[in-house]
């Protein structure tokens, strides 16, 4: 157990349930002195929540943070951070029906098995629900990296389906409700996505993350390298069924004459790395990678069993997405936000100044 | 820092250079009552010995485990075990040439830039050597998790290059130096290497995982997932740059209809999430692989710089594996069966009696 | 950073400030199936609460707790808890005066050096009303504690400036405004406490706690023994200058003959150790104590700083307690229950069938 | 479990038993650069020896500690650092008749109870001896906080049995066997130590430490707080029974206007407060104290059982120190160690420039 809490030194631990009374975190070790409002944290909650387009779910919540501690007049005080979100919207009634019925391809099963009692309005604590929490928490990480070190933290929709971005263009991403980055392919996403809704069905997707001026030096091998606890961070995100750093699973296939990274005196040639050498950041770009599975939460009816051991058909009504993905990117700039803040604090202790040492490469 | 521990109940922590006087690991949390010999130990080390085929890097290494505490008459005693492998094939002057040179897709450059010096001999402290400890540490898990709960775990190469395995024969595995799964391909694998071998370069590689028999319940939402902790612990494996559970990056193509695993009152209908729901295991094999990369160990010429920023050309002789994803199956294996074992006692501390209910599903 | 979390299984992590808007905390690993309603925390939130007597400060909170998640249909779910109390009686204005001024034997100082800003309004982080939900949260493991295994913690006030507790009688202790056990000396602590009110000056106190029916093998050596895990807990608690068990520093002076506590196949002989032998529970009763310094809030003028280092003259106006140590009562006792929660569950996490096992000792 | 290691940042994790192979430990977090020899480490382990003197036990162990790695060319890499001593003087027969029984103030009874097996010899990994490692590792923090920032922690024995020094000479407590710092007592000590002898018996102690030019700014309220990680690393040493910060179990009878700490722009008036305000180093001399029990290990006969439950005398013959709390004093200075370089780097983890700051106060 204790499993709610995530970072060493930036700490992040949150409770909350889809259909209970609020979600929130405590958010513990961040540096004193970070100019911090609601606001901060509510530009990213807006980019996750929900009903902000016809291809996601169509629950509504406001989702309006508010900070309870750790930040007086204006800054953090290097306290503990308490964040809260009430549930407003929470029309339990929809889920009644399945309350003995475990929903194939959901965790009803197995937190049934585990707890032997499970909230089962909406998912519980299963529910992607909770991730606004992650979203809030990681907000205040991207702020204070970027203020202090010039970190950028940016993730976008590069697959959905079988329609892959060919290009990416930042500006793109977020002016389209798929934060997908190749506005060629936008007319081909819309249709797909209408015919899936038509046929209740879902689909995967994959989401790229890239983080832009990271500090060189930070990861702590053996185990807890930097790529390490990216892909602790990145699999611990609802439906994420594989993580990848670099150029992933195409190294199966690359010769090392390939694929190392050449150093020059102007920098490094190219990054099949992702910006991670022997669990450390070099300096170059972090670019991460997630499969998000698609949603079971799906029209098509499916066989399963209820908590007696009986046959039972499912068809899951009620509001979903039809592709998690497309909300997952902000959730996956989030958690990669947590991983890096944790890493500098920690990399920090060991050598308070070397973060300022210059690399010797050019073009980092 | 402090990052040469893993696992929250069953920790280790280890310690150790390539060219050092030794490797060593401190396992605690072992439950009491376990018979334990260094025979127990030996086996997946010799394995996963250096110099054990032509495939292999030519290092001679007994890699000869000692237990130093821990074990008494024979059984654990429930307090910390000390292990130790002394190093005796150290040819430290193999890699003096490089002393002042990053070599390009090494660790040589991070570690140099976040500690500010580094042991150069043989790569220190991110040499692949430093494994060793980890499958010694991983045997004691496996062993108990089989005693305790019967549960096995067991990887292969599941591709090398463009070669792919296309059936998997347990037997076939433990009788070809690859680890490969598939004897209708062996040949091909043979003639693949050997003239890689001739050309001096390095390629890619795909481990495959299944852990069958694991009890139903494992895994700590919604940060410490059994999926999240997997994936922490295989992307942490020297060379590793992707990791994947289940269907892994294929999910990003299917559809919610085909990827959800239907249940009757007899069972799963399929495994496409690998075993883990929810962030929880189902009960179902876990099933997990890595992409590893090719070793950036090649005679091929390489660009790089040293660390005064000067251009150098770097060619790495000395003795090195063709393929590091052959040797990093007992590895897979070990770096699994301790999160199955820390997860395993996380569970019971919650639940000291659930892992001996009966599952509901009649086939898990 | 990161300081803000106590236990490894049973965790608890707290956020807010004196004048704060709220207090929170987040209760990570709870054993799921537990009955718990927010009456359950409310008692023990309601002996510490303010107000409760002419002898503690006069501010008012009705410290009403709500529990936001992990509970549901009246059980725990396993998931994680969050609680919260709302601050109502907030008056900030009676702290503005000294704003800039550091209070001698305060937190002010420290936590202004630390940080570089700090919330000044009545010790922002630092006041003890960040205790109340560290009672809340104790309140939860007291009651799994009971249930599942029959443990009592049980604390009182053993003795106030020179005024020491004879004898122990439990049915006094909760019916008296000191939690004082010895009823001949109740007359004598009243007078004693009006001259002090008198005086404007405090007093320092000692608060003993006793366990009685802890289960034997708790503790984890070497370093997370039981009573090392005891000694943080408590010592931990605002004011506390020191933590004994069982004999405490008495045990300077004794003989070897004298402190060993002999064994008789009906039991103990004598209960020096405080149930504590080598850093694990003996299933004697566990018998800790503190002591608790003499509050620095009072209208005894004293000489002091402000932060721009100039000397300044405090007085301490406002609402405090003349002596910290009643209201810790409580506070001492949710403090070790937490740890021994967090302790049963390592334990059984190693040995989940141990704790049924019959001692061979008659009486323990 | 998992109890093995103490520390956050600056983590040692121990193992070995009293006649096993060898002890040994890994540091982990030790920050890269700092020069580094088995003679460091030495100094400390030979003042904590058994055999340097009349009044400790006879068992003769050179305890030469080995750096296994971390160390490269005379400096830290900022890698773990592995030690080893191995046992050389280890006579087991002396313990294979109290196999079966509990000896009374031991932790016979409880390893027992707690784990089902215990290794009898010496007491295992309960005994003293394990303590060696401690010392070796809290010299490398030692020299790390006194070349980087200056701090000199040092401890003596404050009071044997009725004998209390009265005064504190630093040069005298290295030059007599029993770490005292009143020359005016020694004759007294020697003879009281002659005649326990005598007698079979043994005495308590008490040790003082002292930690001089501590940062402002260490301990992270509200649960790590300095002075609560100092009680947990101070009770966690074998005996000790109780640990004080500053005034200790002295404050329960002042008043808050004779211990508050007056502050005067040339410094502190006082130092009741031992060096820690509200959980936080303040910048004076850190000061914390130990009560060690008599140890158990006497010729006097005692009452006990074996492990069948059956009434047996107990005579501990072999080679005991009459008095632990001696050769306690490098110990608790090692422990003090740890801890505040601990402390040093969660602070810079979040305030990375903020040690170098100057503090107001004059004389700190």
């Amino acid at each position: 157990m204790s499993g709610n809490s995530i970072g060493k030194l930036f700490n992040v631990s949150t409770f909350g349930e889809s259909h209970g009374l609020a979600l929130g975190c405590v958010v513990d070790g961040c540096p004193p002195g970070l100019e911090l409002t609601e606001a901060d944290l509510q530009h990213d909650l807006d980019r996750r929540r929900p009903g902000s387009s016809r291809y996601t779910t169509a629950r509504r919540e406001p989702d309006q943070v508010k900070i309870l501690s750790g930040v007086f007049e204006g800054k953090t005080t290097g306290t503990s951070i308490g964040l809260l979100i009430e549930n407003t919207d929470q029309r339990s009634k929809d889920y009644s029906k399945i309350k003995d019925v475990f929903r194939p391809g959901h965790a009803d099963y197995t937190y049934w098995q585990k707890y032997g009692v499970r909230d089962y309005r909406g998912g519980g604590r299963s529910s992607a629900r909770e991730t606004a929490m992650r979203v809030a928490a990681g907000a205040i990480a991207k702020k204070y990296l970027k203020q202090a070190y010039g970190v950028q933290i940016r993730a976008y929709l590069s697959q959905l389906g079988p329609i892959k971005a060919e290009s990416v263009d930042w500006n793109v991403v977020e002016q389209n409700p798929f934060f997908f980055p190749d506005d060629s392919k936008l007319e081909q996403l819309d249709e797909f996505m209408r015919n899936l809704k038509k046929e209740g069905d879902s689909i995967g997707a994959e989401v790229t993350v890239v983080a832009d001026n990271v500090p060189v030096g930070l990861g702590e091998p053996v185990f807890d390298r930097l790529d390490a606890d990216i892909a602790h961070a990145l699999m611990g995100i609802n439906a994420v069924k594989g993580v990848s750093v670099g150029d992933g699973f195409d190294v199966i296939n690359q010769r090392g004459s390939e694929h190392r990274d050449e150093m020059t005196p102007q920098g490094f040639k190219s990054n099949h790395a992702g910006g991670v050498l022997g669990g450390i950041s070099s300096g170059q770009p972090i670019v991460a990678a997630v499969a998000l599975k698609p949603t079971s939460s799906i029209t098509v009816p499916g066989e399963s069993i209820d908590s007696q051991g009986e046959s039972q058909q499912v068809v899951t009504k009620g509001r979903h997405d039809p592709c998690v993905g497309i909300r997952a990117v902000p959730i996956v700039e989030a958690m990669l936000a947590i991983v890096l803040m944790d890493h500098l604090m920690r990399h920090r202790a060991q050598n308070p100044q070397v973060t300022t040492k210059t690399p010797i490469l050019g073009q980092l």
